[in-house]
């Protein structure tokens, strides 16, 4: 019984040097994996993503953490990407052979973890959160990091591990755990900020767009062109195909054009399936119909194979 | 080490009493996973997709041949589906830690099983032709069952198995190893079979259209609609996407609409991937960037998994 739980931790950081030492954190632990990371400097933002079994996983990001804890100087951070801390969020998903339940454990541990040992004030959010307000990231970043220490000492916004004041220079650190949610960035042909805005606000759940999609705007300044960052938390109830029709149908109005897209992280295969269901106008694709998975599955049925 | 080789069988039937015979070979058998299996009046044909290792496919697939030899008569067969035998096309595909070598050892071992033990002339096809022509599958069923007698007797036309004469009542049978393809059937909503036949030539590779893809146009009584059915060899050098694209602008010249289509046999995850890229214009996608693939490439790396 194999269990995997993945983790998608966001650091405050996209300075090369402080990147490679946190990675190096995670590349010295036994058995935790590398998917997949990436740093922007317009995000100022470094977002990993690894799987492992419950107790690696823990140890990984617990010594990841302290590192950024240790290097990252929340006073002079800057970027587009809305931030509480240096170990801004930490969610745990439940991959395989693992509860949402274990994820919140897991949570709950890491938090205490960070509370204790870096005296890092900490909120638990989405199945992991203690007041219903809490599940939504959004609430609790709500002032950033610039606003923490006034914010902080509301009683509704009291933390759920830790001092009720911002950590000098690492802020506060947000972990729970969730489902698997897409991630999706897609680049404007145009270096317009404000329309870049609007099309994001026409997505996002809370300005009246599709429920479970967030949406941001951001210039990327190397390329003059802006970005729709996207996070949908429910892509089988919301397709991912249907947020960027609305998204090509919204850029046109303004005469923008979309030049590329990219996964914010790894590609959850049901969301190519609804894709290419969408466009191809397949009848009877699931994912149970793709080759690969279907053969696992077999794999995985009969491991007496020969 | 897992071996894993996928078998595609055909059989020239779609009698619901045969193709229950047939499959309960398969059930039968010991290591072998049936992942799909359709048939339709209107091609009055049975394709399966089965998986196991090599001995095992052997096995099943042998059984299968038998029981269809023994019930299907080719002298009463009706099919819009192009066809030499009862078991007509047997083609062995490389899936896991199997060569196409492998793969073709296995089409030889089965056509020898064939002749020597039911008298069926057995042609080799794809990786597994012994001469050039032979890789083609259309070129071996020219003239089908009906014409085949004639045919046979032709040296440049003598079976690599058997005696160079139809199986009174199961013709000939094609075998061979070949890559994994895409097969995709696009309803059309017109009962013009003349429209759809014009519609597949423009997508055909022997007709001018795209090399790799096969095209015939079929009509669905049932439903009074007409279909494409398309196989397309190597999918990575043209994608499903372009293909689907193509066959839209055709249709539109006949003001024809496209109403449907599916997959024939399993998906392969490279064509998912390829079509999300194209429509969604995502410039970095792979097959290791879908969760579950790394996930279980990481689960592969490590057996020592808690």
């Amino acid at each position: 019984m194999r269990q995997i739980i993945e983790c998608v931790p966001n650091f405050s950081t996209s300075d090369p040097k402080t990147v490679e030492i946190i990675l190096n954190e995670l590349k010295t632990t036994q058995n935790v994996f590398l998917l997949d990371y990436t740093f922007d400097d317009y995000y100022n933002r470094l977002v990993v993503s690894f799987v492992g079994d419950k107790q690696s996983v823990l140890e990984a990001i617990v010594k990841m953490s302290f590192k950024a804890i240790e290097l990252i100087d929340m006073r002079t951070h800057k970027g587009q990407h809305p931030r509480l801390g240096a170990v801004d969020v930490v969610p745990f998903i439940p991959i395989k052979n693992v509860t949402m339940e274990d994820c919140i454990q897991i949570a709950r541990k890491f938090g205490e973890t960070l509370a204790k040992e870096r005296c890092v004030p900490v909120y638990l959010y989405g199945e992991a959160a203690t007041q219903p307000e809490r599940k939504d990231l959004d609430w609790i970043r709500e002032g950033e990091y610039e606003k923490l220490a006034e914010m902080i000492v509301k009683p509704e916004r009291k933390p759920d591990f830790g001092p009720a004041e911002p950590h000098p220079t690492a802020g506060a650190t947000i972990t729970g755990a969730r489902k698997v949610m897409a991630g999706f960035n897609v680049n404007l042909g145009t270096a317009d900020l404000k329309i870049a805005k609007k099309i994001a606000k026409a997505l996002h759940s809370k300005k009246g767009g599709f429920s479970n999609v967030k949406a941001m705007a951001a210039f990327i300044p190397e390329k003059n062109i802006t970005q729709i960052g996207m996070s949908i938390s429910d892509f089988e109830a919301t397709p991912l195909y249907r947020v960027f029709e609305l998204l090509k149908v919204e850029a046109a109005r303004y005469n923008v054009p979309i030049i590329g897209s990219e996964f914010c992280g790894m590609a959850p295969l049901k969301s190519l399936v609804d894709i290419a269901a969408y466009y191809l106008k397949i009848d009877n694709l699931t994912v149970d119909r793709v080759l690969e998975i279907a053969v696992q599955n077999v794999i995985e049925q009969r491991e007496t194979f020969e």
